[in-house]
């Protein structure tokens, strides 16, 4: 809705539409979220696929523990519920910056099957492209990386419902993109993401 | 951080730097906090201002609660202890969109002083501009509006806790900038804020 006044502006009760912000930005949101256990290597991809697009004009931007447990959900801790509830406001935020026309990374063990199709279903809901992309590696080969200790810790039982040590990890059933990470260098991570963002169009307006 | 591998693709284990998404974004992320009573008008500025500058090929959104209280808040209530939860997750998520680079509107009533000020704190560690637009109206004005006939419900005690009519609206005491809802058009209201924006020089990068 809108109507003309005196001073040549437009008055506005609605939200610009998604499309106008897609052709400004030339490209379209989606949230590419991924999933995988702790040092798989999710952020150091998620980052490396950022740079790879800013340097290519294109607005992305990357959703992580660093940025969302110390402001957003830093009244959470790591209980199944608490996880539940860390992964919704997670998938509503992506959900928003997608629509706000941002390729939105979201890195994160999330480790639940159903928090993360719910997250799918808000974006199907909403009109938005929903890629999930499985960061697959060995609990062995993660623990042998272990660059923050946290594996160590696990083992020694100072850190209660770990994913992969004492708390599980539900594998994606049919994710948009698998990545080996035993085998894949962050890297080559990126460029298969950005293929596959290529392949749906997102990168046009 | 990073290294640059075989594949002539560079690994990055932190984000891009704000100046980065900046630069090709042509503006400066921020946040701006319109706060006000029910039906001031809080919002038809904040869409007109959203249009007036994705037309001027400006990347800006609007939080505002349809989009919030439908989503990312729709577990809390009025309560103010519920309020304030729902300031702060929103003053959150403004600031991870404003970090990102996008001129964020958020229109909410807001009526508590604290949780306005915690979330400009919050802004200010991050470095990120505040701009809280003080939307005044008078409750008759308001009242006479009324256009989802929420001060009839209230009045008639079918809304607890309605601002301005059952629970408190703290003004802000030292906003960026007033808006006079009693006489200003909302067209007019916009232009006034994107003055302001464009004083801070956020319009450039």
């Amino acid at each position: 809705m809108s109507k003309t006044v005196a001073a040549n502006i437009t008055w506005h009760e609605g939200h610009v539409e998604r499309a106008q912000r897609y052709a400004l930005l030339r490209q379209r949101g989606a949230t590419i979220w991924l999933t995988g256990l702790s040092a798989s290597g999710k952020s150091t991809i998620a980052f490396t696929a950022e740079h790879l697009l800013v340097e290519s004009g294109r607005l992305a931007y990357v959703l992580d523990g660093d940025n969302i447990r110390h402001g957003l959900n830093r009244n959470l801790g790591f209980s199944p519920e608490d996880r539940t509830e860390n992964i919704r406001r997670i998938g509503e935020v992506a959900k928003l910056f997608a629509d706000a026309g941002v390729l939105t990374f979201a890195s994160f063990i999330s480790p639940y099957r159903a928090d993360r199709d719910l997250v799918r279903g808000a974006h199907r809901a909403a009109g938005l492209p929903f890629i999930e992309v499985y960061v697959r590696a060995s609990v062995e080969v993660c623990e042998q990386r272990d660059p923050k200790g946290l594996y160590k810790k696990a083992r020694a039982g100072q850190l209660p419902e770990f994913t992969g040590v004492s708390a599980p990890y539900e594998e994606p059933l049919s994710p948009e993109v698998v990545i080996d990470s035993n085998r894949l260098t962050p890297g080559d991570a990126a460029s298969r993401i950005l293929d596959y963002l290529r392949g749906l169009s997102l990168l046009t307006a």
